[in-house]
């Protein structure tokens, strides 16, 4: 019977810790040309070779922590809770930006450098507690004299003991306050019938223009399917462009080469031209400083 | 006793239920800049954890269907059966084009819009059954009111429940006539001393030629090692160039920037330029209006 | 107690088969847009279903052997022993190049051509044992009629069944001598006060100059943080640039726009510009062929 009770333990752990085993996903602005991500993965690789391990995307352009921001909120909602994401866009390595692990009040875990990275995760998902990396312990051994790879000897080492249960959350080090570092842009909002919003990012392969005006605040606008709206946007207090398009929840609604707007596939109000590119057509581009206005035509 | 028969149960469950993980790989037009291919993974992740997923390729050129095709029938024949491609290259989406689930009598199985993607798979390997894929089953839970992002929200859905042993291929939804939507283009053929063929692709990295003259219809030239052809390429009717080069086994067989005819990893004749690119110097590109003519010299 | 036996026996081999399971890690020049990364992921997989599998990269420049080189050097060391690399850069298909596996005294295995994409591991993690890859036994069933793609019917299926266990070191054939074809370079070297090395490779996506002048060599020089060095750049015998800029620990040191030499993550001397790009100022680029010197200012 001991025998049975000790089979019983053994395929119990190893039932639950296979089951348990959550997702280590990447996200960086190293692009796929070199080694860098290799070496973050074999760091992760010999903390545990059980972590299924998954890329969001190495090609942030370079220092874009706005951009890193927007991939990990646009990403983040499609993944259990559990799931741990390492961001390395760290254009500050080596100065005094804190090093930190956030949990969300969705259950995920974001191992990142507290540089702007998290200011739109933090407001989606909500902060349930964050903690700095203490690098006493949680740092690669023999990895001290590194001053310029923290993505690997700290983030992508601490990221991968979290997820593997080696360390639990509470041993990633001291607790900070509930407070994120922030990136400005303007929030979503209805007034007097105009909405305003950021574009925070291009739909990049199809040119297409992504506004955070969420659908609860399009919605107030009151449009039916193929009545025009009128739009105009800013890169700054610049204005880049100004037109009317009809709203559709298909692109084939209009003719090749004409614009459309329509709810993108994260229910945001978006802007494209069919079987074209808006993006190239009228030099917009997305940023936290780029805004746009919306009315009924 | 009793104790000893649930272990085997368990054990046989945990062997045959790892031996039997099928893979589920993945391609899109999507790039790999945004977080469009995570948000599919991270669908696929939810539904089952033991899901091995792997990437055909992202960087099908935007609306490019042949070329969906054709690296579907590229790679497919060198996975096992029992692996599931997702393939989503969707000019049309949210138009009327179907979407499917293809197995074919190789055992694999191909969840996509039928656009076209199907052309080559379901010609090469044979369609065993086409079932439609019932959206009001297998559609991922709350995400009615996306219109736009099929590719997450009912094919990664579908495959990653399919590749789980979620649902059956009969749950997929209901079956369809044995045909797919097809592109049209130029079949190898033989006739009166003379080759047909279509350039389906290009080997983009070396700028190598590649036809669907398959090494069995070449072998009607009954051509020795070292022996020349005579070339000539068209676009529609427009010819693009017209040339001869030696048929041999290996690039260094010719000198540095010579032009040589070979069978490539396909087995299918193909045209290069040792150390060059010969894409570039002729400007021959690819696709289903790409015609070429050989015969001996 | 016949059956807890067999118990004992199956679960031991299932835990320690589990834990025992090494990564296959893949470097190609193939790039990422076409199917040939996928067919060498596919063979694989049909080997096992259980292989872990990574990417280093599929984007080492066309023919580029001495970066695919670099690349296994600069990444195995963060991989754990019994690790199985592939690297195919192979410009030399069909013709006499050796396919060999190489174990180096860590414990790395490395399934290439010896073309000289061996040189920098062999030297940095030292020659155990080299073996010819048999391919009377080792390639791909069916297989023999293909000429050209080495890389998916050689080599990844060695890799492949040497990773998984079906075939032992030994059994990948037989022995060769304990030496690989070397790409010659300037070794970091320190005589009369000045410092000579190789540029190996960029820091590609920031344009940062990366050296082989290791950290314990440069030490020779004794500087202090935020002393000046003079630095001078060769490509062959041509001078490329001439300047001199601080040794500091942060890039963050020095104004934006500004130079500073650093140990990067390898511990080797680097060149920066803050905030910009020192290859694309200087025309500074890499390989076998720079040089550099390296003084106190």
């Amino acid at each position: 019977m001991k025998h049975i009770l000790i089979f019983h333990c053994l395929l119990f752990t190893l039932f639950t810790g296979y089951a348990q085993q959550h997702a280590l996903v990447f996200q960086t602005d190293f692009g796929l040309k070199d080694g860098a991500v290799a070496e973050m993965k074999g760091v992760a690789f010999t903390v545990s070779p059980k972590i299924p391990m998954f890329d969001l995307t190495h090609e942030i352009p370079a220092y874009n922590i706005w951009e890193a921001a927007y991939r990990l909120r646009q990403t983040a909602p499609y993944w259990p809770e559990g799931t741990v994401f390492v961001s390395v866009v760290d254009p500050g390595v080596g100065s005094s930006r804190k090093s930190v692990v956030l949990k969300t009040k969705s259950g995920h875990y974001f191992v990142t450098p507290d540089n702007g990275t998290l200011t739109l995760v933090a407001k989606q998902l909500g902060i349930a507690e964050i903690r700095e990396i203490n690098e006493a312990v949680n740092r690669r051994k023999n990895s001290g004299a590194s001053y310029t790879f923290h993505g690997r000897d700290v983030y992508a080492y601490t990221a991968a003991r979290l997820v593997a249960g080696v360390i639990t959350f509470e041993e990633v080090g001291p607790r900070l306050p509930d407070t994120v570092v922030n990136i400005p842009f303007q929030q979503p909002v209805f007034e007097n019938g105009i909405l305003q919003g950021n574009i925070p990012v291009l739909d990049i392969q199809y040119g297409n223009i992504w506004t955070n005006i969420d659908a609860a605040t399009f919605s107030r606008l009151q449009l039916k399917e193929g009545e025009k709206i009128s739009i105009t946007i800013y890169k700054g207090k610049q204005q880049i462009y100004k037109g009317s398009m009809p709203y559709v929840t298909t692109f084939s609604a209009v003719p090749e080469g004409k614009e459309l707007a329509y709810l993108n596939s994260l229910l945001n109000l978006s802007f494209a031209v069919n079987m074209g590119n808006f993006s190239a057509r009228h030099k917009v581009e997305s940023g936290p400083e780029w805004k746009v206005t919306v009315s009924r035509q």
